[in-house]
């Protein structure tokens, strides 16, 4: 099938630049290595892909986007290094293989998620082909979606609300900001490099704020029902650790009902924004019935 | 006198935008007192006040610069605040107080890292009254500056130099990426926005990397020599720690020799620069005779 193939032609392309991005780096040799083991331990690269299914959408050129796409990868990289460490989730398993700081210590681990956010928006600075106020643009709403105000606000209320009963709005308020800001800025990135309208634009953010919101009532749901060998994790751990998910608010029945129409609303707005839809399409389906 | 007024009040403008910059995120409240905890800690200031001092070289106004100053000092306190932590150098003291994460946790203070960290990009994305080219310029180099290739370079050489005997090519690789690449940035970044010529930028590059390597000597002398009370951490700690540097590869007259070279070095390379370099000057020899 034709999406398929975009998909899996585009996921080869992003996974051989986030390594010759890394290998060409004039670094020390261990931080290089500690860099490229979680960028290459595999993962779906749903962002960068959800960047260029929207450059596609829009039927332009893909190549001014690839660097964009990953820089994305190597902040959400990042933050899976530094999520996992010690002091914070505390995993030693991610994908099925040991965790950063099980393999490269603890100390390394921190400055190779560092040195992957940084390295981010030199990515983006050095990007060809983009014009200047597009660029900064892309860098200003990165950093908005990744930093204080973004992804690191809803690591803080995680971790604030461990062990404590969740209203439903507090729950989205974490995954809206953990998660969510980053799959939006993917499908913001792809519109601002098209050159979207603003009508676009808005339809477009809030297809990408209703497939945030799928993707991780999905996940909630796959911590339960889903198989350990494909998650590449401890399933239950959800539960274990007494987090307040979806389904424990909900129901599993709620939490399906929730995704479905977290799914439609996403499509709705894929449609109103009126663009060739066909990846995008593919991968709200992928997001709603995704098994890891 | 009429250059320490203007270091004292631009170090006021600093500190006050500083925590502007944190005081109107929307962020959780902890993660913003996180942040400025480490921000409105005090310190010497040096890498705003060498970026605003460089702009006032070149009779520039000093506003644009600003932000960016701004960034530096987010940029350098995120870099501290790493360092601090337990799998780093634990540290406990810092400029007189407890560390970050003695005071927040490790988690939180990682988390109030990259969130400075991330900010920073931001800060400079949005900044006012500089030309779009400019600002992709300040952005790309800071990356530089702070990322792999930089800072992180740095700490990572300096954690790997722990505990063996190293050549002074070997400490001088550390020094100069885990401080001298910042310090450099802060000259460059104003020399940027005063739209230096390249001969000036040259010569300013030059400048600013000698009086890099002038502030590590001094910081290496000032551990043995200096008083607790002024530096607000543990002097001798790095002959306990077993670390090799400027006095015990050089002895204390070697490297005050070469601490002497490197500040001629630097107001040679100014001379140079054909700026109006009191402020510039004035910076030279509070790192060359500085008490903490």
């Amino acid at each position: 099938m034709l999406v398929e193939q975009f998909l899996r032609e585009q996921k080869q392309l992003v996974e051989k630049e986030l390594s010759r991005y890394i290998t060409m780096l004039h670094a020390p040799d261990t931080l290089k290595q500690a860099m490229l083991y979680s960028l290459e331990a595999g993962g779906k690269r749903i962002r960068p892909l959800l960047l260029l299914a929207t450059l596609h959408a829009f039927q332009k050129e893909l190549a001014p986007g690839l660097p964009v796409a990953c820089a994305i990868e190597m902040i959400h990289t990042y933050s899976l290094i530094h999520d996992d460490l010690p002091s914070m989730d505390n995993d030693d398993l991610r994908r099925g293989k040991p965790t950063n700081h099980k393999v490269f210590g603890e100390a390394m681990a921190i400055l190779a998620g560092d040195g992957l956010l940084t390295h981010a928006f030199q990515v983006i600075a050095d990007a060809p082909n983009i014009p200047p106020a597009t660029k900064i643009a892309l860098i200003a709403e990165l950093a908005k979606a990744a930093g204080p105000e973004g992804m690191v606000a809803g690591q803080v209320a995680d971790m604030e609300g461990e062990g404590k009963q969740l209203s439903l709005t507090a729950l989205e308020y974490i995954h809206r900001h953990k998660t969510g800001k980053m799959l939006q800025y993917s499908v913001l990135a792809g519109a601002l490099l098209a050159e979207a309208t603003d009508a676009q634009l808005a339809n477009l953010d809030a297809f990408a704020s209703h497939l945030g919101l799928a993707f991780q009532i999905r996940d909630d749901i796959l911590d339960i029902e889903g198989s350990e060998e494909k998650i590449g994790k401890n399933v239950g751990s959800d539960v274990a650790n007494d987090k307040v998910t979806y389904p424990s608010l909900l129901t599993m029945a709620g939490a399906k009902d929730k995704l479905r129409f977290h799914i439609h609303e996403a499509k709705r707005y894929l449609q109103a924004a009126n663009v060739q839809d066909d990846v995008l399409r593919y991968i709200c389906d992928l997001v709603a019935t995704r098994d890891h």
